[in-house]
């Protein structure tokens, strides 16, 4: 089964030796990771034209399309909340219809996370807009999508260091997948 | 038509009141505002027994499920990005085909903003992960995905203080929308 691997992953220092490893543990489970950092086999020729950011883009959702599930990394990137372009992704299988799954590196709460960003011991922030109190791992729209496409989440506390190595929580969601996709190859 | 209005506005202190300007904005372009704050009118029973988090996201889902078009408001929030929540909503209709309207209240690109936010003048942050420099609004998805789905972005400067109060943007997001929607109700 083609499975999706949405994270900031790509933006780290050595992306495709991360994103090898990142495969290697899918194939390891039986699954096959696909990445937008590969190239895509049917690309019309009219996407030459286009600038880069415009190809990388229809390339990736062209991925999409292709698979059957996907894997998001939803550590928190540059803000309290997952990659913007992860969390587009999320929005875009869950579209599709299929089942779509997270793991994060951080255990803290979204809410916890955003008043620690901010600065701030209430409710509200400093332009007295409010901050969502759910209890969940990020925005509701991404946890709420991730359970009613059939997909799951795994979130773990590591140490700041190992925030862009520890791939733990990535092959508890990677084996989740491989289990769900019994019997639907 | 009826438009998905995406955006952090329910944050705001006053959102029925915010939403209700950018309906009547909406109306006046004749255009129909649906907003995350709106009841929706088939709402299944089962769906009582969800947590509030699940029923909003389930219900922001059916709401842009039957609006031929979103406009988000991509004004930073809390990052270099949008709302996250938004982000979803605008990867969700991108896979539904529809197209996508932006616009914010910042003018700089994501790049400026990034670097402005993790305070390096490089390509790198600390962790050595990369900065998109593309010279878009937002992460390249967001923009790209704008593009291909037959949108439009609008972007203008506003003082800090009119941050969530200028709608001049969103105006001219709404007219192109109306313009759009000409032959197509």
């Amino acid at each position: 089964m083609r499975v999706y691997l949405a994270g900031p992953d790509v933006f780290l220092p050595k992306p495709h030796a991360r994103v090898a490893a990142l495969k290697e543990i899918c194939a390891r489970h039986g699954l096959q990771g696909v990445s937008p950092l590969d190239s895509h086999p049917h690309e019309p020729a009219d996407w030459s034209a286009l600038t880069e950011a415009r190809r990388i883009a229809l390339r990736n959702e062209a991925h999409m399309a292709g698979c059957a599930a996907l894997i998001a990394n939803l550590t928190p990137f540059r803000s309290p909340s997952a990659d913007v372009g992860t969390v587009f992704e999320i929005g875009y299988m869950r579209a599709l219809g299929r089942p779509v799954f997270g793991w994060s590196n951080s255990a803290e709460t979204f809410s916890e996370r955003t008043r620690a960003f901010l600065g701030v011991a209430g409710p509200l922030d400093a332009d007295g807009m409010s901050i969502e109190e759910f209890g969940l791992t990020d925005n509701l729209m991404i946890d709420a999508a991730i359970l009613a496409s059939g997909g799951a989440l795994f979130v773990q506390a590591v140490t700041e260091s190992a925030r862009w190595t520890d791939l733990t929580a990535f092959e508890s969601c990677v084996a989740a997948v491989a289990a769900r996709s019994v019997g639907h190859s």
